[in-house]
């Protein structure tokens, strides 16, 4: 048997989400686990005391972020196996210094993300929240056809950023006929058309798409780079999706636009989070809100840690990694 | 000038929606039409009167069937174009004897009714509605992640009849990673495997499928082909979706097992339409109703009459039509 020392840090409550029954077994075949028993996270001072002789980890959200020196009592640490999606805040640099490979599910996570944006898509084109309330309250039907919605096929449709979620979006929408432009300097000509894409300026997918995707990472470069200016841009009647962060758009500037009734959005994440019960927004007819679930369905939750394990087996076999994070890509990443 | 006669026979309301301005070009240029100038069908005795010399006709919804009378009237008939969907009752056998082509736009419809299908799809596997609702209720976030819902992707999917839309939806989940069986006997085993589904019984697909979605024509063979036991055999959590006709599911059975609360459904089509305001189906929160709404967006009523005046086109130049329908499938299509 191997005496290979495993930390799996996540606490029991969000392990009964996230942690399948197969999870575990490839968990135990892997070497010795000390499990997190508790349901709460651990403090600095508990994760110093396990991690002397600890080969691995497995952390999720709500794990302590490891410092500098908690890395020193990391003294075999080769591998740190994220259940959740960003590992920003998850290694310094000292960490990725010493070799130590980061894995982080957000694959996993990017799959319902792209779905929600599908649904998104093709519920607001159609006006299908208006359709399904007015016929859940007993009215419905008499003058209803006169607020027929529009297809997705054939749209123009602009993603912000080709990121790991924009590129699954393009991946679903391939069947729907859309003109895809997408907007991200990192994107290379030959990889746009690899994707049947074609890249354009932050302003020009603003100006012309029908529905405006936002799967932008939050990084220095993309802090606050939609503002007033873009959404005013935005096409009468057009459609804006947010189920990335707010932290590349200027929130009060949308609001504003979206006050005009001009444009509709479907938006998953907010400023602050939980949303404020009187929050402007929620009154807002042309304005679809969810509580930040896009990345959330059972099954890409159940194959968090799944996802990490079987990486980590790929990993100890000898064998790349398919979820490890790049640190140089870091800066330019969710 | 051609002195080509062309009869135009759709009111002038629903000419708003679905006569393009490059229709009403393209029909011009076909030959002389007579318009309908009314916002009112015309009678039997009407169109007796205008269709002696003309060499087509153009219907839509609300349009009279050509009666055996009406054709004895119609001496220089070569074709009929429906801009709408079935054309069950449209054209009488002697028609079809006399070579006379019937177009249908059903295909246009078709791709709207597949986005709905799909749109029903990942709506009701994520509980959307659910978390819409509870965002603009200005309750929502606080143990809202209880309510997580299920991904599309790889989720085993049953279609009844690969028809048109069948088709269709086929192509829109192809990038979703479905299993999908299709209960169709006049799909050959050729034909399956080049659309990437196997074949399966009826009770197979009700038996087995996390989402069942109906495609079924209604004809003499399909009339409550679907009935108690079918709904019974559905797996507890899975989801109905019927865009097609109520003619072939027993509604009463449906209603029963719906009130059970063990499965979900999306129904855009009823027995009875308008749905009356106290119908059972609107209080059940298992159950979401769109008004027979599904084949209906602002750009396929727009394309409707297009589409057959560029059908003609081809006909009158000598080209196949590419929305004929074959007489000897009309016992078997929608």
């Amino acid at each position: 048997m191997s005496t290979r020392k495993i930390l799996y840090l996540p606490r029991t409550s969000l392990s009964r989400d996230i942690l399948s029954v197969r999870a575990r077994a490839l968990l135990d075949g892997l070497g010795t686990v000390v499990w997190n028993e508790t349901d709460r996270d651990l403090t600095q001072d508990e994760l110093a005391e396990l991690l002397p002789g600890a080969a691995a980890v497995i952390t999720s959200w709500g794990a302590p972020a490891l410092t500098p020196d908690l890395l020193a009592a990391a003294d075999s640490l080769r591998i740190v196996g994220h259940a959740a999606g960003t590992v920003k805040k998850l290694m310094p640099p000292e960490g990725y210094a010493r070799g130590i490979v980061v894995l982080s599910a957000a694959p996993v996570i990017a799959d319902a993300v792209a779905e929600y944006t599908l649904w998104a898509m093709l519920s607001v084109q159609r006006n299908l929240y208006y359709y399904q309330t007015l016929m859940k309250q007993g009215r419905g039907w008499k003058g209803t056809g006169d607020n027929s919605g529009h297809s997705l096929y054939g749209k123009r449709v602009g993603l912000v950023s080709a990121s790991m979620v924009g590129r699954r979006v393009i991946h679903l929408l391939a069947p729907f006929g859309c003109d895809i432009a997408v907007y991200d300097p990192y994107l290379s000509e030959a990889e746009s058309r690899q994707l049947g894409v074609r890249k354009a300026s932050l302003e020009k997918i603003f100006g012309e798409s029908d529905i405006v995707s936002i799967h932008a990472p939050s990084t220095p470069e993309t802090k606050r780079m939609i503002g007033a200016a873009h959404f005013q841009a935005l096409r009468d009647g057009s459609l804006l999706i947010n189920t990335a962060r707010t932290w590349v758009l200027d929130s009060g500037a949308l609001l504003a636009e979206l006050r005009r009734g001009r444009i509709r959005a479907v938006l998953d994440v907010f400023d602050q989070e939980p949303l404020l019960p009187n929050d402007p927004l929620r009154d807002l007819d042309n304005v679809f809100l969810t509580p930040h679930i896009s990345g959330h369905s059972l099954e890409t939750r159940r194959r968090l840690v799944e996802a990490i394990v079987e990486d980590m087996a790929r990993f100890f076999a000898g064998e790349p990694p398919r979820l490890a994070v790049a640190p140089e890509r870091l800066s330019i990443m969710a």
